[in-house]
């Protein structure tokens, strides 16, 4: 099949590689000149701009845009808009906000473009592991771009097989879902990242609460000095924790156990933001997501404001001075 | 009454001179010999040592113990029960563990000496507002030395009265209640801390947020740059979060709006632990309380480990690199 | 002075009357004519519409529209605007969220309209207490409306001055601030709100932690029988933890101490919700605040599919069975 | 090797199963005479009681005692200790307090008796995908009965092996580890299961956010309706959140998408309650660990006494009604 991509950083230019290994031609275009070479002697059909890209693509064209989210994808696609043809579709890969999706597919499709939002994990594995795929838009596109989708997944791969399933759409078992209209993929996607910062914060905890437990504030026969590197691998066999986030731990600490490597001051991104916003929008309690979130905004800090409000009653109450300190 | 009183820091001292002014008279005692002078020139009668405290005081003896919770309280409260005699009743007004109240009092129950547990509100106020008691102890025990409790307590003053209290026991509107058995005052205090913690907390993050309005990653159009001090003071003017911790509050907002004589490393005693521990025990959900706690601990530190496992998991799946930063 | 006031609910028709008392006349419309016969009985101009309203007030006109927040505000306001003259103020005396006030202000400015924000804390009691007032605006329609807002405002009553103010804005003294431009009104009472849904949880955790200490699942000799009213009655008191929310508390506990004319399912309001959204925006920590509206969600649920989730997950790596329960 | 099993029970009875299985031999006992004819059809010799079996067992001894954590097995290691010979060993396989086995192991000690505390972690899957286990004691004893654990560890199999673990202890890799002195084995399995709560919960809410978007009370056009089970059959694929508990997950949303045959009220056992008591003792700040557990301990009411507190506050101070609702 055929597919136009835009925008080759690592992402953009692994789904070209991956989509042309399995026999898809692309026509591929990025800002930079050097990513169009590049991919273009990979086999891809380099073009020079978005009309150029548009005339290389047989209609009903579909174009993948794998951009960053936010104005530089929202202007990419405002201009691919105004050179494609009715029954052409365009593909956000990208992590945006899913309620920009509902926006874009309403007014694209006033004039009968479709549009199709991506939802995609896997990272910087994906080339290899193939990339877990969640998408929106009408059935009818969805199913005819089938066959990139299914070159993209993971496949089916020696994960053991859920039990029932036999009756069940197999594509979800393939590593990619039709999750229903435009931006139910990038919301299914989010929700995702929002669980990832939750499983990711729970981990940290443990892991915090294993290394403080040679703290000299504890009675000394209390005290155990563990070896973290030991724990996380051990608990890849057969414990109920074992997940892939874990393995990345067991690596990351088989490398340097103090991790002193990484000074522990963590970006968020979107979607764990967004999580939390939907769940306050659906008034669903989601303590762990958002308590995930906020440690984050808090590893970026040296003092709050409100830290400083603390000392301050305590100062006037109490008489407790604490102007002193790290 | 006469009452003596061992341990004469700023609460302990404060409370002889309290009840000296209301016309008690006080037996006291202080490893600094110097801490007793002092309040013996303030009309008190100074003792040289336990046995000399306990010699000067007639019986049924009652002996207020205002040290800091810990080995030395109970170190010194055992060295006493050695020298009182049936009948006579010890005070333990510190911040001490609920649980080594029920203890002890059960202990000293076996000598016929009496324990009562007290726990104080107030603060380095005390002295003027009086101190908010919650008493735990057998009731006869309580009733006897009610003449102490009802002059170190600040009384109804000018605090609109609580309609439908008519029929109530009439110590609460004066400031000082008996919480149950040995134990059950410190109880309540610890729970108090806790709720103090959470109030804290909450005042905290809302100024934070208030302060954070200016940021510049805020669009431009919806940044605000704020009076924190003329924001505190209205609130205390007929608003639904006026208390006293925002008279607090206000204060030191008046006197350096920034509160950059603050660094924010904010301690934590026992109570706010202990509470936290109680409601695990209850199984009673304290989401609060617990944040609020754990914002302590985490404002004391750089970075966690917790936080540098974030960082190498996230540098694992997705390349993302967070050496650097504060 | 002379003011317009749409809306005469709980709200509206108090501020009015809090003004007429005062001097001020007022021209009042309701979509309900009983409410404006009544207050017309009270001594106000009544109107029959919003033309009517306009055309009975001199300009420059200022009309205080106290609505819910949403659509009926919005049209209104829009209603409004299409019939006032350059020079005149609206005012949203509403919960609005501010950057509906932002917005609202950029398009009134384009008629030559002054938009004026003003957050109301104070619900049933404001009649009696006075109004804590937070106004955005511009600064020379917020002082020329000084009058109306000085008598809506508690004053300085006999609430103890902070120190040091005496060269500050004496309005906040007074209970009511110019906090900035149009929405920052509607901002610190969003996050006034904030903290109060904090305060509350704080408190109701401190008292669910103590009421359950009788709990036939802790030891025997650990358990306290509290009187909750008492409590709650003795920290108005002199204890930290003193605050006007705490003496509803100690009424509602006076009234029925088990509260068994109380369900627990809690509703929310916006404020909460955006409050929690502004601290995502700012990357602000904001545990406590977002912990309270979350335990409020969760209170009106049976169960969360969250929860069945965690069952089900129990019974299959560890057969747990908990189909049954309440 | 010789083992004696005590408590034939699903964990222990599968223990000595798989042990003899590979060869070793178990004397076994329980209270249940049909438990040891059971176990003694598989191959085992049966012991009528604890002398019975210490006699059946060849010097030096060592027994696995695999009860419920607390009274029972205190009272069958005291009775087990009076009837073995100095350099016998107890291991207990249970959930034990990690502070139980510091005092036992110390109190044992000077009967020259060894003591072993085996986390083990696998549940119902353990006697075919083998115990992952976390292991305390004297490295002497430890390594003595190395042939037992390798044995009951599910080994390599085709687990990735995480690179650069050459040069480290092996036996991590096949999925037991020593943790450290005694009770260390028991502190890492109870901070696993700590974690094990913050992951389910990381899930739950993430699936509750899912469920929820078809809520009524959302904008038509923002509402989607998932399909659970291929979502989480997807993200098993290549996606960053894939786990174990996904996989079960995944299991349970095939059965049933609805999960109507789980009320939701959710247990929760001792180590997910000393793993926060173990944070607050370290002064480690763990949100979402417990805020997963708090979660659980909410699942179980139908409305808590702090709801009804808030209800009460927002009648007082807003006239609000909240007594009917579910």
């Amino acid at each position: 099949m055929q597919l136009g991509v835009i925008g080759l950083g690592r992402m953009g230019g692994n789904i070209a590689r991956r989509l042309m290994k399995a026999g898809h031609s692309c026509v591929v275009f990025d800002q930079n000149p050097a990513a169009v070479t590049d991919l273009a002697s990979a086999g891809a059909v380099g073009a020079a701009n978005l009309g150029d890209l548009v005339a290389k693509l047989d209609a009903p064209r579909a174009v993948w845009v794998m951009l960053p989210a936010g104005e530089i994808t929202e202007s990419t696609i405002a201009a691919l808009a105004a050179v494609l043809s009715p029954g052409d579709t365009i593909i956000d890969g990208g992590n945006t906000f899913y309620k920009d999706d509902i926006r874009r597919a309403a007014s694209l499709r006033e004039k009968s473009l479709h549009y199709i939002d991506v939802g995609t994990s896997g990272g910087v594995w994906g080339l290899d592991r193939g990339y877990c795929m969640m998408i929106g838009g009408d059935k009818e596109t969805v199913d005819r771009l089938d066959p990139i989708f299914d070159t993209l997944a993971p496949g089916i791969g020696d994960i053991p097989r859920t039990p029932g399933r036999e009756t069940f759409d197999s594509r979800a078992e393939r590593g990619y879902i039709h999750a229903g209209p435009a931006g139910s993929g990038h919301f299914v996607k989010m929700v995702h990242n929002g669980i990832e910062y939750g499983l990711m914060q729970a981990y940290a905890e443990g892991f915090d609460i294993l290394q403080n437990k040679d703290s000299t504030e504890l009675p000394e026969n209390e005290r155990f000095t563990f070896n973290l590197a030991d724990i996380a691998e051990v608990w890849r066999r057969g414990s109920v924790v074992s997940s892939w986030l874990l393995d990345l731990s067991a690596m990351a600490l088989a490398e340097n156990p103090s991790l002193s490597n990484f000074t522990g001051s963590v970006a968020d991104s979107g979607e764990g933001r967004w999580t939390v916003n939907a769940a306050v929008e659906e008034a669903v309690s989601a303590e762990v997501l958002t308590a995930a979130l906020f440690a984050r905004f808090r590893s970026r800090q040296q003092h709050t404001f409100g830290e400083r409000m603390l000392s301050a009653m305590r100062f006037k109450f109490g008489g407790h001075i604490e102007q002193h300190g790290n």
